[in-house]
């Protein structure tokens, strides 16, 4: 945080500043998202990235704020796809809006994005965040293919979360690398460490979504359960399972076992499987992935912050 | 359309190709919309504009699918927005295979329209697209505020239609005066026939919706009148209306007379008011305006086509 901490002053500011529209709607739907306890996770790391690489300039300020507004965009979405009521402790968007008007802030919040990216004049960012962007919807559908398929495998599980979450933290790594003009090794290195982190960073949330609760969480706890989300725990539970187990598996997918003795139930058996700590194993490893790309960069405070920031996603769990 | 045809097989070509992804779901969902009887007018005003200026290049090709995939990633995110139900004579995406899957193939083809704008390499063609689909999401969250209030006034409601229709007709034709390299005076010209052809164009959808039938149109007559939708026709015939009158359109708006004879009713006010006929003088001033812009250029086929395309535009309702 003291490392970034300048630097997310300006992102703020960006964001703040072209989230305004004379459609008054607009800055307040969006703010109530954005204002409302984001992490600024993805910025963050374009700062760190930019740190570590000792980049001067503040070019990437801009491309920070369009990398959130891509983010928030794909969350207020996110929410009406999946019918949230509750983020980050507080009522969604859509719960207080409705649908529609968060599908077109969505929608504004990514042109807005693109818009940035073209007053920084980088075709090369331009081409990583549009790619990374169709990459994300393309996960979000395939997502949405797999829904309630408790059939899922643990390879194509790892592609839909590469796709709809890793993608964002790989590109938010990279440009740094871009606007620094480090070269496409480094280029490389940064989108692999962001690659590994994001995975790591989907997999602890997909452990938290049976383990936690809607204080710690700021989300309602077994809202992958009742969305008859497949994720990793229920993947590993059901390849561990007797028959009687992936009966239930199955059941409770396709939304025939949503009550809270169902929820109950399904956490006895991710214990029982292992397969909640396995999820944090298989977390673990990705996490330890992206620190050693680090090891390729000079040690000092920003690659330490890089290392923690892996070590905090993880932790998060516990 | 002779004009235009070997241009739009190459444009067709570009959006089939690139509306692919491993995602089946995708192109199934994108090809119901994109194969199903669209015009395909605003990629034809890319090619209309681009023979007007003897352009003899192919770069407006992947240009016109480009705004093709953002005006289809409209009309997903619209149907969602309105909960339609028929769209050009067929069931909607969104009927057919949900909300979330419409609102994530048009998140799809949106970024897919910025990948192929970043192919082609132009920042000012990158700018005119990303700031009008930050107009188009901004008019119809503004559209959205409107909606159900009678008393938005007719200057706000062009405000609406300029920005969530009229944008993108504009910066369709206008990109081709930037492929062409004709300089700004050409590129406003341009811009200002597209803006006047598209607000001409959506007074014209305005007043087939209480004119037409779903066999003519492709769509349910009355959508607008159902959804409260407040446009040109209903601020006439509101602003022309008697208390009694107005009082009717105000509970319509706000969806307490939805029913056939309603319907019924309200379009013997439109009538009796003359708020279609004069709906559609208004959708004529834009259109000569739009035909007037063309006169700066020289006589001959594609000026015909484009001054033809005008008045097939305002034929529609007739």
């Amino acid at each position: 945080m003291a490392l970034t901490g300048p630097g997310l002053t300006a992102v703020n500011h960006v964001i703040i500043d072209r989230m305004q529209s004379p459609v008054a709607l607009i800055p307040e739907l969006a703010g109530h998202l954005i204002a409302g306890g984001g992490k600024r996770l993805r910025p963050m790391l374009t700062l760190g990235c930019a740190a570590l690489l000792e980049y001067g300039g503040t070019r990437h300020h801009k491309l920070a704020a369009a990398v959130e507004f891509i983010h928030t965009a794909t969350l207020l979405h996110d929410d009406v796809v999946d019918a949230s009521g509750l983020r980050r402790g507080k009522a969604t968007a859509n719960r207080l809006w409705g649908n529609p008007a968060s599908v077109l802030v969505g929608d504004f919040l990514f042109s807005r994005s693109f818009e940035l990216m073209v007053e920084d004049g980088s075709l090369k960012v331009l081409k990583i965040l549009s790619s990374a962007s169709a990459i994300i919807a393309e996960g979000e559908v395939a997502q949405l293919t797999a829904q309630r398929d408790v059939e899922t495998s643990e390879d194509r599980y790892l592609e839909i979360i590469t796709a709809k979450t890793a993608a964002l933290f790989a590109a938010a790594c990279q440009i740094s690398a871009v606007v620094a003009e480090r070269g496409v090794a480094v280029e490389n290195a940064l989108e692999a460490y962001g690659r590994d982190l994001g995975i790591a960073f989907q997999l602890v949330d997909d452990a938290i979504d049976y383990v936690s609760d809607a204080d710690t969480m700021g989300k309602d706890v077994g809202d992958d359960f009742r969305d008859g989300k497949v994720t990793l725990p229920v993947i590993l539970a059901y390849a561990r399972g007797d028959e009687s187990e992936r009966s239930f598996w199955r059941d409770a997918m396709r939304g025939k076992r949503a009550s809270e003795a169902d929820l109950a139930h399904g956490q006895q058996l991710l214990s029982k499987t292992n397969a909640i700590a396995d999820t944090m194993a298989r977390a673990r490893h990705y996490g330890a992935r992206a620190i050693d790309v680090l090891a390729g960069f000079p040690n000092g405070p920003a690659r330490q912050a890089l290392t923690e920031t892996v070590e905090f996603a993880i932790a998060r769990a516990y």
